[in-house]
């Protein structure tokens, strides 16, 4: 098995477990799971702990498998009607269609909820899980992710700055995209002052994603010239180029990538080690002028 | 201050923390945790451990604390019109008539989110915090209560037995009613035996509650002759009443009760205790017949 298969073994095993109580819970469960995500987060943990030179078991892909869960979760509820009303992700019906209202919110719950069962079960100490699991809370809760929401749907009223953008961003893509750099690092016991510089660059990647998710978004519509316009045109909403213009878009994009690669320059001269797959995910961000 | 004050106090205190994102969601999760619940989980825990012997410090309160938070999480989002579809409860607007429904939604996520952070970083060891957050997970999620949730949603269209109605509470309102227990036994550091049945005495506290719950919707309404019909009548649903009648529901409390009291005498033997706070709290569930 493959790393992403890895992943979704270690979720179906924790929802194939004997005693399921409502099956058309997990059935609804598992149809946003098995949806054909690229399990992009799980994936930079499991990278970045071969990295650190860390042999995979099965307590990584918990932890991996936990992130990727409540991943899941935001987007079904980000799909429901009262938030971004989508019928579609990735050309399937979403969770609410497919299913309905009140199954898509109480398996965006139970996805809320069941990985912190998980990870608290994985093959890990105890210290450790302790640790995941606030960090894992405080990336996704009030603080984090769903605190991001909150903001992104208010900023659709009203006319965000770049800063109020960042923070956007920052809260509601970011933290679970810098979640898996700290964790690497917790998992693989690093220094206090590694365990910093991952944090930092997996900040930096968060917003290398949204900024570059931005552009695409643009760029693929003037190369699609005739089809339906952009969802962010359309909706109106606020992005890196409808602020700031293409060209500084892609400048920020750069900026911030190289700001990276120097602090992963400096984190392979601290554990006299390349970081070759981390590198390799850094230059997949890169966009041409 | 007295426990309740305390429970809500940890509660404040972790929203009030520095550096809050979003203001609205903030203002909406307190909306609903102040909104007038009795606190009758954490109440449970926090008398258990007096009864046991425990002098109550704020690791305790986060514990509390934390229950309380699920519970009002689930209550917002049973709320919602997708679900139970309610524009009140307990006199005030539901969360999605007093913000909207998005919000409602956002809050009720932080609220099952955030009390894993709030457990991991209390004052209690590490092995205590994974098996109070493994077994809260468990209790909560797509094995507890979210299950029980998706079982009544699908008992209203079909008509459930009695046993299977015995599943659905089991699981909506059972886990949650029986969590405080399983923690107090954690917590205080029981034997294997001993947590076994405080399990069980909680099983059983979880099946009183719903049984007389359902018995005084019948009677309040037989009281209140000419005032609106109560809410299980209305909505159709399976009630122990209308499965079985008044009569056999009385003696299935009084049977229930009893078994508990059984339970709770064996639990004072083992522990040379008298469980005091845990026997008033099972008269106070007592109906006359």
């Amino acid at each position: 098995m493959n790393k992403k298969q890895c992943v979704d073994e270690a979720i179906h095993a924790y929802y194939c477990q004997s005693g399921a109580v409502s099956e058309r819970l997990i059935e609804a469960i598992l149809y946003s799971v098995d949806a054909g995500g690229k399990r992009f987060r799980p994936l930079i943990l499991l990278d970045l702990l071969e990295d650190l030179g860390i042999k995979l078991d099965s307590g990584h892909y918990d932890v991996a498998a936990a992130l990727e869960m409540i991943h899941t979760a935001s987007l079904i509820h980000d799909d429901l009607p009262a938030m971004d009303n989508d019928d579609y992700r990735r050309g399937r019906l979403t969770n609410h269609k497919q299913f309905d209202e009140a199954t898509a919110i109480l398996a965006g719950d139970s996805l809320f909820l069941d990985p912190f069962g998980l990870i608290s079960g994985a093959n890990l100490a105890d210290r450790v899980k302790v640790n995941l699991i606030q960090s894992l809370s405080q990336a996704s809760g009030s603080f984090g992710m769903v605190a991001g929401q909150m903001l992104d749907m208010a900023a659709e009223h009203s006319h965000p700055s770049i800063e109020e953008l960042a923070t956007i961003h920052r809260h509601k893509t970011g933290c679970l995209l810098a979640y898996p750099f700290f964790a690497a690092g917790i998992l693989a016991d690093v220094s206090q002052k590694e365990l910093v510089l991952l944090k930092q660059i997996g900040e930096l990647v968060g917003l290398s994603f949204q900024v570059r998710d931005d552009i695409l978004d643009v760029t693929a519509d003037f190369a699609t010239l005739g089809k339906t316009p952009n969802k962010d045109i359309v909706a109106q909403k606020v992005t890196y180029p409808s602020l700031l213009g293409l060209d500084n878009s892609h400048h920020i994009l750069e900026d911030t990538l190289n700001r990276a690669f120097a602090l992963v320059e400096e984190l392979e001269v601290r554990q006299s080690r390349k970081f070759i797959k981390l590198r390799a995910l850094l230059e997949r961000l890169r966009l041409d002028d």
